[in-house]
């Protein structure tokens, strides 16, 4: 079997290409060059990467302390059915194979993993060997996952550096990573293992996703050396993944970062990496607004996409308090489809979707309304069937249709 | 008894002024002068524009359909508690001068009104003389309202010219206004009233609050000639007033507009009004975020007070869908105060809030975070009473202060 960038090395169109190119409007030649170059990725049907429409990712699992596996399943669905273009099982507690093959079979779009999270549950940081990472690499991927995360940009000597911050590492696979390599005084295990990785997932032409580690946990604290660096060693490492035939996305300008740097920081994150796909966690502007960092991060991640980013992973109203509700991630999965319209607008200008629905508006036409909206459900909800009760008789559209005509 | 301005001109320091200084914590002479200027307004003991953080209001009251006094009085008590600076009385059902007088009786903040609305309602447009606006404005005035909106800044000329635009005029003031002039065949009545209108204000002191009748009704009815026409006529408007000793809040690039285009255009009306306060509804940069409204406008918010914006109209997710309920007033007003924050750490920088948050977080001080967060009691309602969910042991922050030290 080739993989999605050997076959376009080879100058051959696949289906999942043409399924892109035909689901985003655009030419399956161009698909076909971007993905050979390393700009575009395909996970399934699912295109991200330069020229596409902004992605977004929705985060589920169990932890150690919350474990319902069935409440799990039902967010991923959630999740899809409110519009996530892919689904990331991040469960540490419970019967985690069980979990994510459930979910696997629960939804058909592409599910990612953290391999180290489940290697921790299964063995401890003291007892852990590197061994036993590529096992967990490997049983996830044979599983069917479409994408798996590494946390691989970072060595040693770096970690100290983290004590400048006022957050430290806030990445949890990050801090997973950073432990062991302190416990065993040993270097990143992903950088050593990266042949033996690049080994399991080519068989199942796995997308390598290049964590960010390094990103910051509040906006106090700035893009540092850490996090360039490890935009540089991450940039490396998808060169030698894409020779080899592997798709990489790469995780970076995530976390907290002043409103200020968004756009300039993509910008750079994008021309280092050589338009790398760019996967983005918020990024939150602020850190107030606990309790609606989707709404904070919902502007974050605009600017973000706006600037570049490609894919978006969702933010929940529950970030930084508590495993998000089946409520909670449809929240967030609808205040990011709402950032990845906004960013679309600003990299490829104004959308007819806008457009329509404006026109509806005009000729109050409701169910129009409702068909053009990001979630026909809400808007139905608050709407009453009496009519739109803000002004009554009193509709600023009715008035100048009588005074001036439609 | 001398105006804000008249005081601020003979350089005479008011108790208004200084409070404004204390809570701004800049110098007081800055606050005269700019008042003096007409970059900054003083509401009761709010100030608005130039150097001051920036402000939110929060509409209310009745329409003709949904008529429930007491709800109204709830939604502003709610509204102030989550940190609306002021409060806009927009009644137009029911007993409106009774509202008009609980509204002002149970919140101490500052409270707009836009005339017209009332006497509309009082005499239909058949009806209504240009004595019957003048007199509405005259008993609000009397009542003890901090500001009044008029629809001053366009002709009877302009108006053929909306026909080219997809939504047409959409706000409301401005299409009782338009229509009351097409009925009557007649020229704008705020403009043909003016200089009764500052006898009127005058006494009171009340800022008079220069409408955006010709904001955009959706993203693709780009800025247009009426648009930049009513900068033109309320900038000139504004001198007027303020040469007559009346604070002007001129209201301007609200609506729906272009993310691309935000930053631009309010930096455009800052210079055109020569840095007048400038109000904003919303603005939304996408159109299909029905329901959600709240959160897309936040985005337009969050780019547009960091333009230069200095005050906010909070949009709620019932927007373009029913009259808010008090659920929707809260997450409408706490989604504006975020973007009024980001919006004040583009203008002014970080802010401390942030950092004494990230640092209780550091510490996982529970307690400290809510003190901090913007609404403390969302926060403790989502947190669970057994600590954090989300991550349970695996904590990136206790793993790292374990293996780095903290």
């Amino acid at each position: 079997m080739m993989t999605q960038i050997e076959s376009a090395t080879q100058g051959r169109i696949t289906e999942e290409m043409k399924r892109v190119a035909l689901a985003e409007g655009i030419d399956e030649e161009v698909v076909r060059e971007r993905v050979a170059n390393g700009e575009i990725v395909i996970m399934r049907s699912v295109g991200i990467g330069k020229g596409l429409r902004t992605k977004i990712n929705a985060n589920i699992g169990t932890s150690s302390v919350a474990v319902d596996p069935a409440l799990e399943v039902e967010k991923a669905k959630v999740a899809v059915k409110c519009g996530a273009d892919t689904v990331s099982d991040l469960s540490m507690g419970g019967d985690i194979d069980g979990i994510r093959r459930e979910i696997l079979q629960a939804v058909s779009v592409p599910i990612t993993t953290v391999p180290i999270y489940q290697a921790v549950v299964r063995c401890s940081f003291q007892k852990m060997a590197q061994k036993d990472i590529i096992e967990t690499i490997r049983k996830q991927v044979m599983d069917g996952v479409s994408s798996i995360v590494i946390h691989a940009g970072f060595v040693l000597e770096t970690l100290p550096l983290l004590k400048e911050r006022t957050m430290g590492m806030v990445s949890k696979g990050g801090a997973f990573t950073a432990a062991w390599m302190l416990e065993h005084n040993s270097e990143n295990p992903f950088q050593e293992g990266f042949d033996d990785i690049l080994d399991i997932v080519h068989d199942n032409d796995v997308v390598l996703s290049l964590g960010n580690a390094m990103r910051s946990g509040c906006v106090h604290d700035m893009q540092d050396g850490p996090q360039l660096q490890e935009i540089k060693a991450n940039t490396e490492l998808a060169d030698r993944a894409n020779d080899a035939g592997i798709q990489v996305i790469i995780e970076g300008m995530g976390g907290h970062i002043w409103a200020r740097d968004i756009e300039k920081y993509v910008k750079y994150h994008k021309e280092v990496t050589r338009n790398r796909p760019l996967f983005v966690a918020g990024p939150l502007p602020i850190d107030v607004a606990v309790g609606y960092d989707h709404i904070a991060a919902c502007v974050g991640a605009s600017l973000a996409s706006g600037a570049g980013a490609d894919y978006l992973c969702a933010v929940t109203p529950s970030e930084h308090l508590a495993l998000p509700d089946l409520e909670h991630v449809r929240e967030g999965v609808i205040a990011f489809r709402i950032a990845a319209h906004i960013g679309d607008t600003i990299k490829y200008g104004l959308s007819d979707r806008d457009l329509k629905l404006a026109m509806m508006r005009r000729g109050r036409n409701w169910e129009g309304q409702f068909k053009f909206a990001l979630d026909e459900e809400r808007a139905r909800e608050i709407h009453s069937q009496e009519g739109c009760t803000m002004c009554g008789e009193y509709c600023a559209l009715e008035i100048m249709d009588k005074y001036l005509g439609s």
